[in-house]
């Protein structure tokens, strides 16, 4: 725990958000940092959950514990539904309580004696576990790396996928397409790429796609879609940036039964165990909205949802590039990476902040990768993203 | 992760429960094992929970990540419900999706390098956890217990308490009263005893106390409500068994600001980073629910459920009381221990089983002083309790 640099990020945003509002008490204060939804849910999927609430009222529609793994039948319909014709079952499904949640449960997987990569700059969920469960080593400050992580820097010079004649053999590699914080998405080249290089490594692939839905090129939604990605590779999803369910807390992790340990042990088989032990299974109510979710109803919903932050995206984009700024991502992730070369993202966090009154996120609190970017999240209200648009014109006309 | 014996014991007695019902396919089979509730959740709770659901709809009722330790609002609630007078404050309240995974994520606090004791028997959950987490040695066949955990002994010769002068010093303690499996509550001069033990030591008391409102005796429902406590003791509790929650996922975590490591250093701040990384706070419905339980009319109805299961674990007593049985446990909890000396744990709950289509739990499955013991649940409709006491007056007659 020693190890760990200051706060998780993005409380510590949220701490200086509000130092910055008790400078402030009247300012307009608009929140592009964390990657929190702002729109409220469709109806359609709260009235699956409303209805759910009631039933446990009654004899026949009470439930207590559920499967740890989650309910047969959402498991089936998250199968179904985002690995179609993928060759992925029911049985591959663990439901969860969002993604950051089955990281730290992967990690508990993993133990600390495993060597793990991720990308730079990347969700710092996935290093703050690490660190946690004991993999690493001291923070370097001269590097502002932590020992014993291979640190794949992804920049604007490699298009934001890492050279992986340069990368260490590790035991787990975290991959985060389409990424958090770049919005860079990883074509089918690239991954298949990914996949050989694990699979000549006996590593396993940890693959982040919580944002998915958000893919508006031909990259692939789901690790899955690359062949022989199932005997190196799990993947972790989440209802959160499609239904928002940020609040409501869902998620889901893929085990393949292919994937298997070095001894021949399925890995799926030790994180039954994990989730058994760890874990009782995502709430009941919870359940009820993500099957909601994955009716041809629900589906319709959250891609309107979808649609409405990938336009806010659109909005800021716009904005940065008619100011002649460098800005990457946005096309296939609700995140825009603007660079701000040569200077540090702290001090650009701050400026803006204190200048325009809008809360981003610094790149450097990403990994050193990031320094020098700025992440701006798209999770807002209409009216707060066009604002936020007329300001930074101001700030940088 | 291989060290760990069989399968998690609960996922192991349901699939016992399955290949039983697989080979009688037409029987009755009542479940008084896992101890899941049975009773729906009274209505005033779940329409808390439906309004809530709704108000997600809405832009002004919209809310997305929440805090990672729980609304502000129900944390100050439990702090006053629950440990009202007793010092405990709105910052020292974590919330949770529930008593075992904050027993995990504790785990994941202390790291792997801290040895623990465990009651004997106990929840399996604060043995697997520790093992999972690598804090154990192998397990040792033959006297059935892991390597480096300290068994605390509670057994009908000692009340159910350990001697304490026979305990070695670890760094932390779990200790679980109302206990789970026994039914034993610890007296207020036992508990002072325990806190004194700790304080010498310089070690952690984990305390659960699930289900305190169970208790009927005088004895404490917290460790805080011991002086001193606040030095030592943390303390985990749920509202599965208060409100039928089990599958709704709410609990909390109490870790009081005065609880400092060996270094000073406060462990509610590093919990807060473990909560930070490794959770992303309960369901908001859920908490929602919490939130209407502890209101007046919420407290009222808790109490009606607690009282319900209350009488059927009198039922349950009464009938091994009349055939004869030692019988612990019952009065302080949800829970009856049933004493068939010398004999083994998984033959009785294999008999039970076979002969009257009854699933208990098998005392073994909580540690080896839980051998020759079964633990019959009070959590049933009150036709499947009676049918069962029934059943056991015919097999036991």
């Amino acid at each position: 725990m020693a190890k760990l640099q200051a706060g998780y990020l993005f409380p510590e945003i949220a701490r200086r958000r509000a130092a910055h509002m008790l400078k402030y008490p009247d300012a307009n204060v608009i929140r592009l940092g964390i990657g929190d939804t702002t729109e409220p849910i469709p109806e359609f999927i709260t009235s699956a959950m409303a209805k759910r609430a009631h039933e446990l009222s009654t004899l026949e529609g009470y439930s207590g514990y559920g499967a740890e793994q989650g309910e047969k039948q959402l498991r089936a319909k998250i199968a179904s539904t985002y690995y179609g014709g993928l060759g992925i079952e029911e049985n591959d499904i663990f439901v969860s309580d969002g993604a950051k949640c089955d990281i730290s449960r992967l990690q508990l997987l993993f133990g600390s004696n495993v060597t793990m990569a991720v990308q730079d700059p990347s969700y710092p969920a996935y290093v703050d576990s690490s660190v946690i469960m004991g993999q690493t080593g001291q923070f370097q400050t001269d590097v502002e790396k932590y020992g014993n992580i291979e640190y794949m820097r992804c920049t604007p010079e490699n298009g934001f996928f890492p050279d992986l004649s340069k990368v260490s053999r590790t035991d787990v590699i975290f991959f985060c397409s389409p990424n958090n914080p770049t919005g860079s998405a990883a074509t089918r080249e690239q991954l298949t790429r990914l996949v050989q290089f694990a699979k000549k490594n006996g590593s396993i692939i940890v693959y982040d796609s919580a944002y998915g839905m958000y893919m508006t090129d031909d990259n692939p939604r789901s690790i899955f879609e690359i062949p022989g990605a199932k005997e190196v590779a799990l993947e972790t999803s989440s209802f959160s940036k499609y239904a928002g369910f940020t609040g409501v807390r869902l998620g889901w992790t893929v085990i393949p039964k292919e994937l298997l340990f070095s001894d021949g042990f399925p890995v799926a088989k030790d994180f039954s165990r994990i989730v058994c032990t760890a874990f009782n299974g995502a709430s009941n109510i919870a359940q009820a909205g993500g099957l909601a979710c994955l009716t041809p109803e629900g589906l319709k919903a959250m891609r309107e949802v979808v649609g409405f932050y990938q336009e806010n995206t659109q909005i800021i984009v716009d904005t940065f590039k008619s100011l002649g700024f460098n800005v990457y991502g946005g096309t296939n992730a609700p995140y825009v990476w603007v660079h701000f070369p040569g200077q540090s993202s702290w001090d650009v966090f701050s400026e803006i902040l204190e200048k325009t009154h809008i809360v981003t996120t610094p790149g450097s609190g990403f990994g050193p990768g990031g320094e020098g970017f700025i992440r701006v999240s798209a999770f807002g209200h209409r009216d707060d993203v066009l604002e936020a648009a007329k300001r930074f014109k101001q700030l940088y006309k």
